[in-house]
């Protein structure tokens, strides 16, 4: 990943701080309100934050990708209404509340990014909504319009400030860059938990001064997807509120293959950072399946093992309780037309723990598997920085065909039960 | 359920104490061992528990279902090749390793059950192995022949000694039973953790001595467990070793439409028992699924609701976190074909909280909810007996068709995480 390791926050902040310039083309800004939801009137107030990004004209070279969940949120649904057809001059992000399944939830958010329209004197729908945060109430669109054309006002925030705003259970900033060929692609994102494929309540923001069509970036932003985004879970929850967007400010020509290659790179590192920073994550998981015998089949392994409660809490008590993990392939695989049980090879951190139908453990390679699973182990806290980019890597060869992939995910610890077991109170 | 509340383990024993005697024609016995695992040699010497059913003589009025799991433990592959084969006269059940996936794990299974037919000169491959606990750990087969020889010599055993054997991280011991007719039902059931449909780790053992065939009793359990067992999820893990017996010693005869209905009704009885007792349990859901377009929607989505974490744990903190069920929903049916979200109406405890696409909660519907799941709660520490028998009902109407399932489930908790982070220590 290339990242080194960071000592404290201050460190990792000032990291962040160096790579949290725009690319041309591009401002920010970033404001706070303080409001009470309809829904429950006796709380005492919440702090909700809005994020702007603007780009100095209107462009169609952006894409964006969303949750395939049945219910997604307004801004989800007025992102989908808008794709390939409105111009995109801004996005206006908002955290605490999701906007889901309410009445009003879109002309909602309609009402809101068109005061910045109107403020500025942009395009109609070129300003698009994007919230996460609590699924069920109402946005306060009163606050949140009264706040918006302050926002306008001060666009001299950098990525470092938007990424943070974004921020909800996040631990920690996630700001992704390359530098190259006189331009750069930078991602911010945020996303702890309801982290599963197609998407997660994860927003993330690639902003780019290339030059590439809107039909390059469509096409470049679903493969990238597929390879990065769609293969991490945390709790196998796929969120309402899911989004991806690419979006370029054309300053600058790029060769697409470079261009390309690393985009994906970065989607990778965004994608293992929202892992890492995981609601209570104590270790990261790295599944490389190979040996499958589709595709299809090598995604399903990935995401039984790293999804399977059972593996998930004996990593997170560093115990190398390899039944699980059999347990958990050989309930999976209970529906493949193929799978020999005789060809499966289970490696962890390198070792062989499984081979010709049968276990190969001992006391010394428990305990060496034990410390290796230790050694990989955060703070379920997380003090505001990631404190290593160490993964466990299990590694598993069905001896089928020649399909295989590669999913992350995390272990599951009491904070991750104890932040979702009273995140609204 | 017709159960009543108990007030303590003593009051809870006595009651099982009073319907453990054993139909006519059976027996049972217990006793336990100590070991020191080949795999952890350094460890303190650990204890297993054997118990053995026991029939006057053999039977072919048996069936049994078993795991799907592509790695079923050594005691289901020996049952599976035994099934409609060879009578069964015994049934020997141990607790602490389940015998997955070692090389020897159907020898060894073998070489401990045939040394009981041979002490007490029954038929070759009469006595059935069945086994849980930790998976990939070799059985200490010569410490339990000699135990197993020992167990032969006193059976004088009762059900509640046997339930009490079985278990593993049980809270406390669980049998179901019906008398009617002169005759009996009795289910005795282990199973905490590793549970969710197509069996769990889960051992149940039902004997009667109502007078059946041996395919009556093999069509009557594959109904009643995919009407109880397989709706049932603790932790959407499926186990290597869950069994499911139905043993009858013939002794008296029965209408058959009578046993199937106490039958199903003692399965679904002892499905709520082992949810209620799940690793950790502070809550058991129960999801009315109805209006779904196909039998299988309404279990996909009845599965998906009790299996999605961001529920369960905002269930586990008393927290009526209705955009959470939408969630999950809106997640399991972005692949149906039909699925209208205008129809879709979502009730808690018999509170409406969703329709009409939109959300109907307030202030005053929250606390009421909350209290309600408050009401509901039990301990996660279970203190030997079951605090109470309710439920958490939760209703999702699809609106679709008229198909329609209920599924049990649990919620998410510390001690979940505790449990199975420490397992094997």
């Amino acid at each position: 990943m290339g990242k080194k390791k960071f000592n404290d926050a201050e460190e990792y902040k000032s990291y962040l701080k160096s790579i949290a310039n725009l690319p041309e083309g591009f401002k920010a800004g970033v404001t706070s309100l303080k409001f009470v939801p309809e829904e429950k009137k006796a709380s005492k107030p919440l702090s909700m934050n809005m994020s702007l990004l603007l780009l100095d004209s209107p462009v169609s070279a952006y894409s964006a990708v969303f949750t395939k969940n049945a219910f997604p949120g307004a801004p989800v649904l007025v992102g989908k209404e808008r794709l390939g057809k409105e111009q995109l001059q801004g996005i206006l992000i908002n955290n605490k509340i999701s906007n889901v399944c309410i009445s009003s939830g879109v002309s909602d958010a309609l009402e809101i990014t068109s005061s910045i329209e109107k403020h500025l004197g942009l395009k109609e729908h070129s300003v698009f909504p994007s919230s996460t945060g609590v699924i069920g109430w109402r946005l306060p669109v009163q606050e949140m319009k009264e706040c918006a054309v302050s926002l306008c006002d001060n666009l001299s925030a950098d990525l470092l400030d938007v990424a943070e705003a974004i921020m909800t259970t996040d631990a920690y900033p996630k700001i992704v860059r390359r530098d190259f060929d006189g331009g750069s692609i930078v991602l911010v994102g945020k996303g702890a938990g309801m982290i599963e494929p197609n998407m997660a309540t994860m927003l993330i923001f690639a902003l780019t001064d290339f030059n590439l069509t809107g039909i390059d970036i469509n096409n470049l932003l679903k493969s990238c997807a597929d390879k990065s985004f769609n293969r991490i879970s945390v709790d196998s929850d796929q969120s309402t509120s899911d989004s991806f967007y690419l979006v370029s400010s054309g300053k600058r020509s790029v060769n697409l293959d470079q261009f390309r290659s690393e985009f994906e790179d970065c989607c990778r590192e965004m994608a293992v950072d929202i892992v890492r920073n995981g609601e209570g994550t104590a270790h990261v998981l790295e599944v490389r399946v190979s040996g499958a015998g589709s595709a299809e089949e090598a995604h399903i392994v990935g995401k039984a093992l790293v999804n399977a409660p059972l593996v998930k809490t004996a990593i997170f008590g560093n115990d190398p309780n390899v039944g699980r993990l059999i347990g958990a392939l050989g309930d999976c695989a209970s529906s493949f037309p193929y799978f020999f049980r005789d060809h499966v090879v289970l490696k962890i951190g390198g070792e062989t723990v499984f081979k010709n139908r049968s276990f190969s453990m001992n006391d010394e390679k428990e305990k060496k598997l034990s410390k290796y699973f230790e050694d990989c182990s955060m703070p379920e806290k997380k003090d505001g920085f990631p404190p290593h980019f160490k993964n466990v890597v299990i590694e598993v060869d069905l001896g089928l065909n020649r399909f295989e992939t590669v999913v992350y995910g995390s272990d599951l610890t009491y904070e991750y039960v104890r932040e979702n077991a009273d995140y609204r109170s």
